[in-house]
C-alpha cells in the first residue's frame, strides 16, 4: 500500500480495493464512533448528566451494544416502532422523543405492559394526557417544551399551560407518572458561531430551570431532558440538565463540522459509492449514489451553489477529512455528480469507489438497512 | 359521511377514518394511477412506440402487475438489485437505466443467464463495454447518450466516441449485442413552461436521430429508448423513439403538476400523518411525517420559501386536489411543520390524520416498504 503522503490527492479507489463492495453502502468507522461516544460520555459526566443517547441517527441493535457496553441503560428513539426494535433487544428504559401519536396508544400499552421497565413518553396538549389515561401499564410522562425553536411543545413562556397539563398529568393517577420537562433546542442546528449556540443553549437553559421553580413551587418535582448535538458537543457549561439525549454525536457529519460541534476527521460515518461515469471535459466523476442513498440535505457553498456531501480521502485502511475541492455538485434518485481536481479525475476509473461524508448522517444513516465496519463486519439495522 | 361540499376547508381528519392507519403511511389511489397508466399507454400507442414503465418510482411487484394485466412485458429499473426483484416476479425483459457498474458484473451474469430472456445495460465508455465482455449470458447493450442534461451519457455532439464504443461492443462479439441509443433529458424536470418541454425534447430528438442516422451509414441499427416523464406527458409530437421509458408518471407529484405535466388531481399517492401537534397562535400543525417519510425535496413558493408538500382535502372516499394554503413549510427527521388555515385549523385535532401530496413521488415512495391502497389492501415494495 503506497504511503498516503505520496498519492495524488486521491479520493478515488481502484476496484482492488473495499472488494466486497458491490453497490452504495454506508460504511461506519468504529473507532472513530466509540471516540466520539466515549468524549460525549465524559462530557456528560462532567456535567452531572445521564447520557441518553438518540438512537435514530443509527437505529442499530449492534450500535446500541456500544452504548449498553459503556453501562449506558437508557435511550431516546424518534417513534414508538423504534423503541420496540431496541426493547427487543434489552433496553429497558426508552423515552420516545416526540409528542404521543394516540393512534399508537394501544401499542403504546403493549410495550409498558409487556417488554420495559420505564417508557417515556412526551406531550404537549391535554388531547395527548387524555390519549394516555387509563393505559394499562405504568407511562412516565414528559412535557414538551419549545424554548425558541418553533416546532412542537407548550411556549417556554407559558408556565400556566405546563402547570395545567401537570396538574391534568397528576389527576389521570396511575400508570401515568409527570416526569419532567423535554426540550429540542433545533436551532442551534442553523446557528452561525460558536457563541451564537452557547447563547441560545443558555437561553433555553434559563427558560427550563425557571419552569422548574414554578413547578417545585407548587410542589412538582421535574427532571430536564434536552437534546441537540450542536450544543451538547461544544458548549462550556452543560450544567442545569438532569439528562442528555443527543443522537447525530455518534457520526457527526459535515454539518456539524461547519458548525464546529466536531472536526471533520471525527466523522464516523461515509458512503462507498461506485463510480459509474468520468466526463474529464467537466472535471467530474458521476457514482452511483443519489438521495436515495445519500439524502437531498445540503449545505451551501462560499457561492451559494448547494453541496450534498463532501469526498474523503482513503489512507488504505480509513478515511481521512473531508476534501472541499471535491464535492457532491448534484444529485437525483440514485446518481450523485462530483467535481474533482485534475490529478483526482486522472485516477478515477470506472469501477473504483469514491467516499462521501453526508452534510447529515442521521438521514443518510436511515436510508440503509444495514452498515459495514471498516472490517467488513456488517452492522443491522431497523427496517421500514 | 356529510357532504364533501358541506365540510369546512378540511384537510384533517378525525381518528375515527382510517382508522388502521397508526403511523405515516403511504396510500396510494389505485384507480388514479390505472388512469395514468392507460393514458400514457394511448400516448406510446399512438406514437409508434413501446411503453417499457420505469419501476423505479414505485418498486412494488403488486403495482407491475398493474402494467402486465395490460400486456406490458418489459421494464426499466435503476439497480440490478431491482431487476432481480422484478425478475423474481415473471419479468423477463428488463433494462437497467443507469451507467454498468463493473462491480456487478458477476450479478449482471447471474440474472442474464438465469432468468430473463433480455437483460439490457447501459454504458457510456470503453471501460464499460470492456467489463462487460465475456459475459456467460447474452447482454443487449445500450449507449447512454447526454442530450444536454449533464448526467451521464457521451455528449450528442461526440458522433466519433458513439461509433469507437458500437465498433467496441461489435468487436467484443456475443454475448453483447448492441441494441440501441438511451437518453434522458433531464432539464425538462426544471423547465419553465411547456414550450420549453417541447424544444428541449425536440432538440433533444433532433441529436438522436443524426446518431441514429450516422450508426446506418455504417452499417448499425440503433433502437432509441426516451423517458422523461414532463415529454413523454405533454409534448405534442412523441414520434421518433422506438420506445418510452417514464416513470414517475404512474404517480405523478407535486413538481409534475407545476411543469403541467399532470393535474393536481391525478396525483396518486399521498402520505398519511397522524397529527401530534396543534399551535394556533401560529396558525400550524405538526405531523409525524418528516424527512424520512416524505424526503426533504422542495419546490420554491412564490416568496421563494421552501414548500416540502400540500394537504390534500378528502371527501370521505379519496383524495381530491392539492390546498395551495396548506404548505408543509418545515421539515426535520420525523416532524413536518405544516401551515393551515383558521377554519381548518379549528377542525384539526390530535390524532387526527392530515394527507400531503409530495413534491416528488419518487424519493417518497422509496422510503416506504409498503403501501396502502384505498381499500385497505398492502401493496409491498422493494426493501433494502
Amino acid at each position: 500500500m503506497p504511503e498516503f503522503e505520496n498519492r495524488p490527492c486521491v479520493l478515488t479507489l481502484g476496484p482492488d480495493e473495499l472488494p466486497a463492495i458491490r453497490r452504495p453502502t454506508l460504511l461506519v468507522d468504529r473507532a472513530r464512533a466509540e471516540r466520539n461516544l466515549d468524549r460525549m460520555l465524559a462530557r456528560a459526566r462532567a456535567a452531572g448528566a445521564r447520557l441518553r443517547p438518540h438512537v435514530k441517527t443509527h437505529r442499530s441493535r449492534a450500535i446500541g451494544r456500544w452504548l449498553a457496553a459503556r453501562g449506558i441503560d437508557a435511550i431516546a428513539t424518534s417513534s414508538l416502532e423504534m423503541a420496540a426494535y431496541f426493547a427487543a433487544d434489552g433496553w429497558r428504559d426508552i423515552l420516545v422523543a416526540i409528542p404521543f401519536n394516540p393512534r399508537e396508544r394501544e401499542a403504546a400499552g403493549r410495550l409498558a405492559r409487556g417488554v420495559l421497565r420505564k417508557l417515556g413518553l412526551a406531550v404537549d396538549s391535554a388531547e395527548a394526557v387524555d390519549a394516555l389515561a387509563g393505559l394499562a401499564a405504568p407511562v412516565d410522562v414528559w412535557i414538551e417544551i419549545d424554548t425558541g425553536y418553533g416546532r412542537t411543545g407548550v411556549p417556554a413562556g407559558d408556565g400556566g399551560q405546563v402547570l395545567a397539563l401537570v396538574g391534568r398529568i397528576a389527576a389521570a393517577g396511575p400508570p401515568l407518572r409527570f416526569a419532567g420537562l423535554l426540550a429540542h433546542e433545533g436551532r442551534t442546528y442553523r446557528a452561525g458561531s460558536r457563541e451564537e449556540i452557547e447563547r441560545l443553549h443558555a437561553g433555553a437553559m434559563a427558560r427550563l430551570a425557571d419552569l422548574r421553580e414554578r413547578l417545585a413551587a407548587a410542589g412538582h418535582r421535574a427532571a430536564i431532558s434536552i437534546g441537540d448535538t450542536p450544543a451538547c458537543s461544544l458548549v462550556s457549561d452543560l450544567s442545569g440538565a438532569d439528562e442528555l439525549r443527543p443522537g447525530n454525536f455518534l457520526f457527526y457529519d459535515l454539518m456539524q463540522a461547519r458548525l464546529g460541534a466536531c472536526g471533520d476527521e471525527e466523522i464516523a460515518c461515509a458512503l462507498a459509492c461506485p463510480i459509474i461515469g468520468r466526463y474529464p471535459e467537466r472535471g467530474q466523476i458521476v457514482v452511483h449514489g443519489g438521495a436515495v442513498h445519500l439524502s437531498r440535505e445540503s449545505l451551501r457553498g462560499a457561492g451559494g451553489e448547494p453541496c450534498f456531501g463532501l469526498l474523503a480521502r482513503w489512507d488504505g485502511a480509513a478515511w481521512r477529512g473531508a476534501e472541499p475541492a471535491a464535492p457532491v455538485v448534484a444529485i437525483s434518485q440514485e446518481h450523485g455528480t462530483i467535481r474533482l481536481p485534475a490529478a483526482d479525475l486522472a485516477a478515477a476509473r470506472i469501477g473504483g469507489l469514491a467516499l462521501v461524508l453526508p452534510v447529515h448522517s442521521c438521514l443518510t444513516a436511515d436510508l440503509h438497512g444495514r452498515y459495514l465496519d471498516l472490517d467488513g463486519g456488517e452492522l443491522d439495522a431497523m427496517g421500514r
